[in-house]
């Protein structure tokens, strides 16, 4: 029987790739041509060196229609540093050698190298792009994917323009010193950030007391930092693809005087639900609709801010522009929306319980699973460095990429030994808000192999960091796949109990999604796209400190790999004999 | 006859290699296990990322017997950025895959891996070892390689004590943001250095007007910027082996009331000449002989200073400390050597001819040579790029190392076109003080291909800067080789009168040697050493713009290559069968 399924499901693959193949007659290869490399920017005023595409940051919004190729030759002009860029929400299928996961799909591109990305986009909806290499994306290495649907087609809502926007948090520090500081004994935390930046605009004061900052150095008048504008006309209806690549923060997104009607969550339509206030962590994406059917005589304030932590860094403000308004023509500072409150989780846990799929465009979850992986999230220490773990697991990268480890069988270069699929509940009582002071974590590269075509459900599991009656949240995002949200929980998970609320009627599904303070998250996935996929916390700083996973399923189904992918660790040497 | 000769020096070849099997039979193997990561240090009082060999900058000093085999296994921690060290000075016979040289003899090292340099120190004598990679050095990676000649063997000089000093010039700024500035349009020079260093100590003034610098930041208390002491007993001689790998500055070293006398250039032994003033330049190692004779009641300062750039960078200072004077007590104010004048290149001319080869340690250089090679260096803007050439050149590291396209002829890796004998008088007037305003330089990546065995002059001419009235001194090194200095001149080389008065009679040997400013400097080597060899300006940002060429001399001799060398460019998928 489990043969049988393990042979229909091959036999669905299959199909699957032919259908796929069908419908993509009509698509068009849609070429991007990008040189990467440090130059000075000041995008909150501050002028620092960052990693920019062609000259900006954020980099170029790729746009494409359902199921056209999209290939993107990307140079490697950063000098001495490495990079690889990861197509975030992109599931891959057929290539996942192009999923620009560092260390998981591919070795990082190497100075001096082009390395060509080259995937299909077989779903409508908003992406995401940055480097996934040590914590490179904070560097400046991201943009946005918006894929339309094919000509002739329509959405199942309407409206009359299209908008990206990616929210960021911005650190004047290099990753090169958060990550040296991280690594340190005793450890050095990399803080709250110094300004948020919609979509690359923010603003720092480069009066701070005590800084004294040099004009050549700040400087408050620098048009690189004009407060992010976005121009109107009034009486239509904008969609607004709004995404987070955070290093750290959870954030809050308003429009002064604007309702915002969710339709789509990281490429799924949402059952509509009309919000004055988005909350979004990083990692995901959403489309909301506005109308600009307010008072056409002036301009409105956007604005973003820090939840979850206790803020120190000022909102990001930007302008919703009525033309003809003047686009410098500051709205009322009266208007300003204020934060949100930065610890009341409630509004939050709403939002994420309110986000449903849309009638009509369910896609229906299996009713079970066939296996159940529990993973807890623990702050720990490690021969006295601090560290994230996973069920009592720190995870390292192994120097040889787990594809082409997987792929070649050069299985002596991770741990054979597999992850615990649970926590120790005997050690581990989540619903303490002591200090988690487990000293015995250990470091882990061990692979979760998955039954290929089978469901495979996902607790994310939170307790109490290391500091007393202090849980934090994390966004975890899936490679490869996009699960289903099946529910979320206060405190502990009871696997006898809890299922039975589980929404099995029109669950959302995502790749990203947050685990709240002291809750519990429910994910269901088919492991059903053969490959080897992160799954991770979207903070930076949390995944460089080992808090994620990597999934291994239908290993034997992937086509050779391509021979640009190797390079490091114990790939030297081996020939590779795919195309991209 | 010339493949008679061929077939001679080929024979020459294996029998030292016979011979040098030989003599190594008693010789040790020297294994050091470093790990290379990003840490904050405060070397000049201001705190910055530096990088470390376990945990410190200088890196451990490599200390041998000749014929010993060096092995260094080195980590890379440095998170998302490579390396590649070279051991400079070091002639790498029978290894050419491990001198070090990102993108000549190697790929870089990747974040992550281990990489075994393994090599034979067959000379004794003074040496270095840095980072070959971009700007990397600048960050701090460097040290120095001590050999000895074997138990019971002496050299032609006596003395008590035995002491390794790296003189650097520091910045504040990272290679990554200098390299960003020399790379932009319009150009960003990296200008003067905020500090000198001597082994690893310098000074910078916290309180410097204007900067506002937190105790945090820049701290004059700070143990780690305490001065540099060398503790001596009064009444011995000490051998002080003075290297400098600074990035740019040319240095002036004197001890207050001490004379130095010069003994050892570079790993050869000088005909032994008596200096208050030592001039170093970038790549360079001096052993002198100091006499602990002075009033033994007190200590004494020791200064370098900037000399051939009108300096704004302080002197670096140190103490020599006559046991048992306190360390920490300051010789009195007055007895800080004064500066040499900055732009009196004279005794500096002087220096260069006064180093000649021991008596008795004379090696006969050959009486003619079989090419000349002429390198004129200039300055040029190609397509608005500020760049360095050589006879109109510009030099770009290919993507795949040279020594493994040459010997796996991936001929298409890089120009077959070589680069020119010589320069083009008519078009360039070295005698002139006139901007360089010549627009038509390229940029290259061609090889000069020498006949194995086959004697090269190599003629190094100087000329003025894109600066009216400006010519700077530049230290050219040569990988693999030692060569003869056989002259210095001023003004335009003329191959005819010239090389009449070339000193065939004890040229002292150095493998880095400077071209003073509208002068030329004579050089003869063997290409002798199977391999590819870069020789360039040891400026660290001179070189970054393209002040190099690359030298291949009987490729079709090198051993196997190791496969650890491979994994950049087209190398990916090479399979590589040597051993280290």
């Amino acid at each position: 029987m489990a043969a049988e399924g393990s042979r229909i499901s091959i036999l669905c693959f299959f199909t699957t790739l032919l259908c796929f193949s069908l419908q993509t007659s009509e698509a068009k290869v849609r070429h991007y041509k990008w040189e990467v490399k440090y130059e000075f920017k000041s995008p909150d005023c501050y002028r620092k060196l960052v990693i920019t595409i062609n000259g900006g940051t954020p980099g170029p919004t790729i746009i494409a229609q359902q199921n056209d190729t999209v290939v993107v030759d990307v140079k490697n002009s950063l000098g001495t540093e490495n990079l690889a860029i990861h197509w975030h929400g992109i599931r891959q299928i057929g290539s996942p050698w192009a999923d620009g996961t560092e260390g998981v799909t591919q070795c990082p591109v190497l100075p001096g190298d082009t390395f060509r990305y080259k995937f299909v986009v077989d779903r409508p909806g908003t992406y995401l792009y940055h480097a996934h290499y040590g914590m490179q994306r904070e560097s400046g290495l991201y943009g946005s994917i918006r894929v339309s649907v094919p000509t002739g087609e329509s959405e199942p809502f309407a409206y009359d323009y299209d908008r990206s926007i990616i929210l960021n948090d911005w650190y004047h520090k290099t990753p090169y010193e958060q990550a040296a500081g991280l690594s340190a004994k005793p450890f050095v935390w990399v803080g709250e950030p110094q300004s948020l930046l919609i979509h690359g605009k923010g603003r720092f004061n480069c009066s701070t007391p005590g800084l004294g900052l040099e004009p050549a150095t700040c400087n408050n008048t620098n048009p690189e930092c004009s407060p992010y504008t976005m121009t109107v006309v009034p009486g239509k209806t904008y969609r607004l693809r709004i995404g987070s690549l955070t290093a750290l923060s959870a954030l809050s997104f308003q429009i002064d005087g604007h309702n915002m009607t969710v339709v789509e969550a990281d490429g799924h339509y949402v059952d509509p639900f009309v919000v004055q206030t988005l909350y979004i962590y990083s990692g995901e994406t959403y489309s909301v609709l506005i109308r600009t059917d307010q008072n056409p005589t002036r301009n409105y304030w956007i604005a973003t801010n820090v939840v979850g932590r206790n803020r120190t860094t000022p909102p990001g403000i930007g302008v919703l522009n009525y033309y003809p308004n003047h686009p410098k023509r500051s709205p009322p500072p009266i208007n300003l929306p204020s934060a949100p409150i930065w610890d009341d989780r409630r509004p939050r846990v709403e939002q994420s319980r309110a986000i449903r799929a849309r009638p009509g465009h369910v896609h229906d979850p299996p009713r079970s699973s066939d296996r159940v992986i529990v993973t807890l999230n623990t702050q720990n220490e490690i021969d006295g460095f601090r560290r994230w773990s996973v069920n009592n697991v720190s995870f390292n990268l192994p120097h040889t990429p787990y594809l082409i480890g997987l792929k070649h069988k050069l299985l002596h270069t991770f741990s054979q030994i597999p992850p615990p699929e649970d926590y120790d509940r005997a050690r581990f009582d989540v619903t303490s808000r002591a200090r988690n002071s487990n000293p015995n974590a250990t470091v882990g590269d061990g692979v979760y192999r998955l039954k290929f075509g089978s469901t495979v459900d996902l607790i994310l599991q939170n307790g109490n960091t290391m500091v007393p009656n202090n849980s934090e949240t994390h966004p975890w995002h899936l490679h490869g796949h996009d699960f289903w949200v099946l529910g979320y929980g206060e405190g502990e998970f009871d696997p006898k109990r809890d299922p039975k609320g589980y929404n099995l009627v029109d669950p959302i599904m995502k790749n990203t999604v947050p685990v709240h303070p002291y809750g519990w998250t429910a994910l269901r996935f088919k492991a059903d796209n053969p490959g080897v996929w992160m799954f991770h916390c979207h903070i930076e700083s949390h995944f460089y400190m080992g808090m994620g996973v990597v999934f291994e399923e239908g290993i034997e189904m992937v086509g050779d790999l391509p021979a640009a992918i190797g390079g490091c660790g114990e790939t030297k040497g081996l020939k590779l004999h795919g195309k991209p």
